[in-house]
């Protein structure tokens, strides 16, 4: 989830002069016409210790109108509050409709601090999260506009910040206490955002390390969602003088698939070798899951031609035939139609010991169907959390579930398919739908980048391979099931 | 919650025949224009045990198209299923789109039996019960028509049937076990209701002592929620040939307030003498409380005229002026109306040891801003959620809740108006609204019955006051409230 916001974006400081110029006057002029609009805007600004939530405090008291904004910072309670409900103090300080409430700190921070310091455990912290989605729940309702904000450093982007900073001797006391628990405070963190992610009520993550960047993005989401605001409610009025404002772009920044290193190769020697040993390993470890009556889920997705197919191949030579079955998705049927877009999925699940492989998986509604509109904008929004708790069901189940993506360049996608066209036996596996697809790689780029925002989680990460080196990727694939399936046979024994 | 499903509802064999005759016929008639829909509709039969589900199930199957229509009993799991995720065999009888799956039994079976039987404990319960929240609202935000039935019976009554089965030795193995059991899952199976009522699927109690008025009840329901979406589905797509159809009305029932007991009277005397009694007892268990630092909050409603003012004289006759706060409830302010209807109540949340009084509360939201269409039906429909979820946060912080309705006849409120307008002292106290409201009985007595249904709560219940004598109402009142208070004290310490 968070790896997302460790790819370094970052700003110029002259891009930063130029966004933050249009930021101001767009945020102001959408301040304005919310004034008179029945929305309250709630505005929580998270995140890791040291990813200077309070310099964007205050970047966002410079781009808005002091008159229409309250910031309020919830530190520890005052004796007042401590006598009164826990979400008293909130409720005390929710905007007015038309103003803008900032949460520097909010009904987020205690659960997540009790639970990291075992205070609370995790039923608990489970409570509280129904609780808190609860709450936004019924502000939305009422036509809050909710945007979460959390922004995000890596350990090693946060060490490096606090130890200039310590050299300034600007370090507040607890920080060094913080950055100690960083590694426990990130799992709770994750869990803490997914449980509480609605399609609606999104989580935004935004990488702090760049401070220009930081600034821009955080403003940028809000003036996206504003506007957005503003152009329904004028479009459920009839009014057309509003006119659909263009989107405020950010210049170009990498994805999560540039962080992957398309350098990797095996020399042929070594791929065999190595493939050899991994497959050998697989097939033990098929072996010791169907004892031990554990199931493996494995899902390969990839660009056209990463090569999942041959991928697939080579994990299935080492698993005995009883053991696996694999899934090939394509257009769903009549009956698959006629239902939910998951029932499909759910009626492969494998028998308990069992490994089933999916060719393409559920991500299709977040990655084709988005791109081609196949689905509308809120059903693909809403499958991110569909997804997790799907999922979620799984690995309650004691399922192990391994999620691949196959990383090629464009370059080598061209490569391999001016190939197929010249190979007579390989023809048959170009159609012109891939090359049309490939005009949308910068589509698909964003659109992977955001389920792996979304659906990279500690029970069911993301595995992004380096695949313009096939030998690479298939021993990589082998290795990284072998070893998810190896932990969690061992956590249960 | 299930009280209002032990008030007696019935229909003669005559009126259920007429019913039947109307419910079949438009059953048929909104089944057959679903086909060509894109939803599939979901019925969820369930209840207690000995309310003649099954017999509901065969009614169903007997008005409706058994071709567009499969029925799912959900019993003890086979191996096949035990092998996958829990709700693996629910996904496989999920109904397509445009037919019907009756659940008989469902997802919520397992976590209720296996909570009662102390398999899982109470936050795996809790968990559980969000999970169902989860796929139900997957399942409507996808197109399904989901329609929840609770067939409740008292205890007495459960026990009378079985009896009578038990002659004809027809009584199932596990019955006798289950109705041994019937106070141990009936605050269970509120949780469950509670828990995972949205406003958008909400749940129907259906009074199941007569069979007639149980499945003409039932049919009703599953008719206007079909009705309603098949008009919602035209009036989207512009088209207006579907009429609005006419709502089916089953004849004329009893609701909670028919169940007061209206004739319970103090004499003078007896009054003077038990008032005095229960408002020393007050006055100590007030200090305790504030000893204690629990909070308290009651809340005061009913009919214009029923009392409200001179019963909330006499509690805070009886409690030091320190210790208490009066809030009546008028019409919002501008800074009130700026925010959620529920923000000016958390405003007077009292501090630890301190007891607020509402004269009106929260509860005009359900009550006279749903009759007087001061709130939109979306609105004042998921407020019941909104209050139950308000009142839980209260109670988890200690607070002990009373809430009291308090009932008079129609005649006796004429008795009083008059006398208001006759005493000059007391002429201020009458206004036309108070006329315009009278003529609103029986809108009220529904609203009234409803919020019984959806608010009152293991953890804060609703009393329901006899209020043609005003003596006999204050001193139930102040008694009333001496329990709550002395039962909460009792436990804590």
């Amino acid at each position: 989830m968070f790896e997302v916001a460790e790819i370094g974006r970052k700003l110029s400081k002259k891009q930063f002069r130029l966004i933050a110029e249009q930021l101001h006057t767009r945020l102001l002029e959408a301040q304005f016409k919310l004034r008179d609009s029945s929305h309250p805007v709630i505005i929580i600004v998270s995140g890791v210790e040291g990813s200077g939530k309070g310099e964007v405090v205050n970047r966002l008291n410079e781009w808005l109108d002091s008159r229409g904004i309250e910031t309020n910072a919830f530190w520890d309670e005052t004796d007042e509050q401590a006598m009164r409900p826990a979400y008293w103090r909130f409720w005390r300080s929710l905007p007015t409709r038309g103003n803008i409430g900032i949460m520097f700190g909010s009904w987020y921070t205690r659960p997540i601090v009790n639970h990291v310091y075992n205070k609370i455990d995790e039923a608990e912290f489970e409570r509280q999260l129904v609780k808190i989605r609860e709450f936004e729940t019924m502000l939305a309702e009422d036509g809050a506009i909710i945007i979460k904000l959390w922004f995000h450093m890596s350990r090693q982007a946060v060490v490096e910040k606090l130890s200039q900073e310590a050299e300034l001797r600007k370090t507040a006391p607890q920080t060094e206490k913080y950055i100690q628990q960083y590694d426990q405070f990130l799992p709770v963190c994750e869990q803490a955002l997914r449980s509480t992610e609605q399609s609606r009520l999104p989580w935004h993550i935004i990488e702090a390390t760049d401070r220009n960047y930081r600034d821009a993005c955080c403003g940028e989401i809000i003036l996206e969602t504003l506007e957005t605001h503003l152009e329904a409610a004028a479009n459920a009025k009839g009014d057309s003088r509003q006119a659909k404002s263009h989107k405020l772009e950010l210049p170009h920044q990498p994805t999560i698939l540039d962080r992957v290193d398309l350098d990797l190769t095996l020399t042929k020697g070594k791929y065999l070798t190595e493939l050899a040993q991994a497959q050998s390993k697989l097939n033990k470890l098929a072996w010791q899951a169907r004892e031990q009556r554990k199931s493996i889920v494995a899902v390969f997705e990839g660009w056209d031609a990463a090569g999942k197919g041959s991928a697939i191949r080579r994990v299935t030579q080492a698993v005995d035939a009883r053991l696996f079955k694999v899934i090939s998705t394509a257009a769903p049927t009549d009956e698959e139609q006629a239902h939910h877009y998951l029932w499909r999925f759910w009626r492969h699940i494998p028998l308990a010991g069992y490994m089933t492989i999916y060719d393409r998986s559920w991500y299709g509604r977040v990655l084709v169907e988005r791109v081609e509109n196949f689905a509308r904008h809120d059903e693909w929004q809403r499958a991110y959390g569909e997804i997790n708790h799907f999922e979620e069901h799984l690995v309650e189940h004691g399922i192990i579930i391994c999620k691949f993506w196959i990383h090629i360049s464009p370059e080598e996608q061209l490569r391999r398919f001016q190939e197929r066209q010249e190979i007579p036996w390989k023809q048959y596996k170009i159609t012109d739908e891939d090359w049309r697809n490939r005009e949308k790689w910068d589509h698909y780029k964003d659109a992977i980048n955001d389920m792996v925002a979304h659906t990279s989680t500690q029970h069911a990460p993301w595995s992004l391979i380096s695949g313009d080196d096939k030998k690479h990727a298939r021993v990589e694939i082998i290795n990284t099931l072998c070893q998810s399936i190896a932990t969690k046979l061992k956590q249960e024994s």
